[in-house]
């Protein structure tokens, strides 16, 4: 879709990787159906750390559960993307559980709205771009502004998901944090408070 | 968070599962830190088939890329969860390339609202909840309806992003389709057509 720039570009590297993935079948081991088996859908942060640390630290193999990720794991509005995703997860694919993973150490915890408007200046965002968008009604700074803990976006997150008008009673929901290192899994309880991580 | 109906629920497996995961110190071959090594950004679809196929059709170990996923990676809102999480990624974290990957058979493709409406409705939704919602504002419609192929929502998705008033000029975004079962990628071309798929 993008025409120039192809010799900076990594897209080269991945499509040649991709025919030989392919040509050797090397797909075999991952063939499944798109309704997943665990009947969960995860919630969970964009960081690149949790790319594959997060299905091995969590048991899920190809084909076990919808996975919806985003900067923080923030559901910021009930009627946007995340919460549509969610929503389809339960009514068109069988999901019966929400989990929501956040992590310590998370890009969005004190992001900061001014730090990156200053960023987009000394990237050639002009001002008078950025007052437009101000004069039309969208709050910048709302949006570009993060959390102050891990725990408050998972929090503020699990509520939002709870209380949901379209979500079905029955649906459970869990609110964890997930050390982006080991992949160890904090249980939130209802206070924020992190309880007894294993509740053998 | 949800402190009852543990029996039916998955997380006691996914917690003790955990628990041995770091006893056992699993985690040690996907330590890595937040920035994106290959300096790339995903948009991808939640789809279950796609967990673990995806990282490994474009040859994406843990590290390399921020993942982002929803319904049918599609950008709803150019000041929406997803493209707030594309831009920090870009400006906080030094992604320079966007990847928007769809792929075949994908749920949102021929997503009815009144279908995903009955549903709620027989799960028990009661029709004065979706009464106040329309009469809020919201429209559950356009909220809740798909598109009509795998192309027409990365093409979309792939024009807000390069548009955006926020994104710095010089970054690059491809859009792509994926098969779900063999991990196949297949380049779009501007007007939403396939190009021959390696570029060599």
């Amino acid at each position: 879709m993008q025409l120039g720039g192809f010799d900076m570009s990594r897209i080269k590297d991945i499509l040649n990787h991709n025919q030989t993935f392919v040509q050797e079948g090397q797909y075999k081991e991952y063939v499944t159906d798109k309704f997943p088996d665990k009947k969960i859908v995860i919630l969970t942060c964009m960081d690149t750390r949790l790319v594959e640390l997060l299905p091995k630290a969590m048991s899920l193999r190809n084909g076990d559960a919808k996975i919806i990720k985003c900067a923080g794991a923030i559901v910021s509005h009930p009627f946007g993307s995340i919460m549509r995703s969610i929503l389809v997860a339960v009514y068109e694919l069988g999901a019966t559980e929400v989990f929501v993973v956040g992590h310590y150490d998370c890009g969005m915890t004190g992001l900061s709205s001014g730090e990156v408007l200053n960023k987009a200046k000394e990237r050639g965002i002009r001002p008078e771009v950025l007052e437009t968008i101000a004069h039309s009604g969208i709050d910048l700074e709302r949006w570009l502004t993060g959390f102050g803990q891990a725990q408050e976006g998972v929090v503020k997150s699990v509520s939002l998901i709870k209380n949901h008008p379209l979500l079905p009673k029955e649906i459970l929901v869990h609110g964890l944090i997930m050390d982006p290192t080991t992949g160890r899994l904090d249980l939130l309880s209802e206070d924020a408070s992190v309880t007894d991580t294993f509740i053998n």
